[in-house]
């Protein structure tokens, strides 16, 4: 593992959020590591309590008619928590601008001797009538440059454009129902995630571990919309594209990049 | 709602094991509400949680060749925790007999004033090795015979068995893959009920609430068996039948009982 400790830039300021989780046995595969997509869920929820806490919760933003969107994420794992594991899940943002705000994540065990992950992510603002993005430093009068933390370490390469060029193959289709939704009624970010791992055989997870998953939302899907799998290999990454069926066309929906080592 | 508060019978004892949760926001439904799932989830945490610290968890089990299997369970929601609503889980053991032993819970918010669900639950013991039934007086010589708790309230009615008469419609058939399973390989028992809801349309669940939940595990399944969803209405009940192929035949993996109200 990566001994990534380093006191100066892991240093706890009121810019950075700490919370304590611990891998629940039920979202741990048969491995007995925590689930990539929980592990995904954990950190939206730091994300949330991160941002709730300094007065850019959704519930807030949702009274003004605004929400945050999460545009892209990307999870580099050194060790995935064990079943009963506790850590922290240390969040900030990194930087904002009008339209986008990039928040980071780092994954540790109670007693720091363990990082288990780091996260990046970006988030848009949008206005929930229109659906149109907002500018965020609109918000608060623009509070939220009072969180900004640069110093801090995020030991990962930065989130990568998934590129993908055109001999895809389209694996699977599945149909999408109401488990598949989150509280907006837009399938949902982890969701995704979890049909992503399904595309891979059970025997990849027992002879490898997943190294870095990126992810991009590219747009929105429903209850109901049939959504399609296109995988394609680009030396040890799976690049995957996912669309969902719109009349006679498709529509993408998201992209991701999963590397397993 | 209820009231079904009564100090003499919900007194926590030592048998009595109570821990806190909250309503992860991305584990809520488009109604702001936990999905039933997840709260599913919470309680066989919760119950891990009490039998480990009572010295028959999954991790000692696991070292004398013992497993809990999950037999019936039963969820009764008065009122479902909302996004961020934190609450306790109590669990505690209501008989213990030779193959078989029943678990209850009571879900409650941290203030005590709002019961949100109580549920029931049987469990049988089999030995890893052979998959056969196990005693379970025989572990830790019957100290499990130490954490009876007969007086605390679960005010809901028994376990049912579900009775499927046999018109029954196919209405789905899914495969299984990597994130459906549990630390030991089979399809996890909340992913069943998470494909059970997926099969009612999305109209229902804007209109009506879950009342009550009854599945009752059958057999187990891997990743790779298709699985069959049958549905049958009896009154104001939804019964579910789930087989998985298994050459030319279907065998009975699980059976639930779905009403909303």
């Amino acid at each position: 593992m990566m001994n990534t400790e380093n006191k100066d830039t892991n240093e706890l300021t009121s810019k950075v959020g700490r919370y304590e989780f611990f891998a629940m046995p039920f979202h741990c595969d048969f491995n007995d590591r925590l689930m990539i997509g929980h592990l995904g869920n954990y950190m939206l929820n730091a994300a949330d309590f991160h941002s709730r806490d300094r007065g850019f919760g959704f519930d807030y933003l949702f009274a003004i008619d605004r929400a945050w969107v999460l545009s892209r994420v990307s999870i580099e794992v050194l060790e995935m928590p064990k079943a009963y594991d506790k850590f922290y899940i240390e969040t900030w943002v990194e930087s904002a601008m009008k339209y986008f705000t990039r928040r980071n994540f780092r994954v540790v065990s109670l007693d720091g001797s363990t990082v288990y992950a780091y996260g990046r992510s970006i988030w848009a603002m949008i206005n929930t009538k229109t659906r149109h993005p907002e500018n965020i430093l609109d918000v608060r009068e623009g509070k939220i440059m009072d969180y900004i933390e640069t110093n801090k370490l995020c030991d990962m390469e930065d989130v990568s454009r998934v590129i993908i060029k055109n001999d895809v193959e389209k694996v699977r289709t599945i149909g999408t129902y109401y488990s598949d939704l989150d509280i907006n009624g837009h399938v949902n970010s982890v969701k995704y995630i979890e049909h992503i791992l399904d595309l891979f055989p059970l025997s990849l997870y027992s002879d490898k571990k997943i190294k870095r998953l990126d992810i991009a939302y590219v747009a929105e899907a429903h209850c109901g919309d049939d959504l399609n799998f296109y995988v394609a290999k680009e030396n040890e990454a799976n690049l995957i594209k996912v669309t969902r069926n719109s009349g006679d066309e498709e529509v993408e929906v998201c992209r991701g990049r999963l590397i397993f080592v």
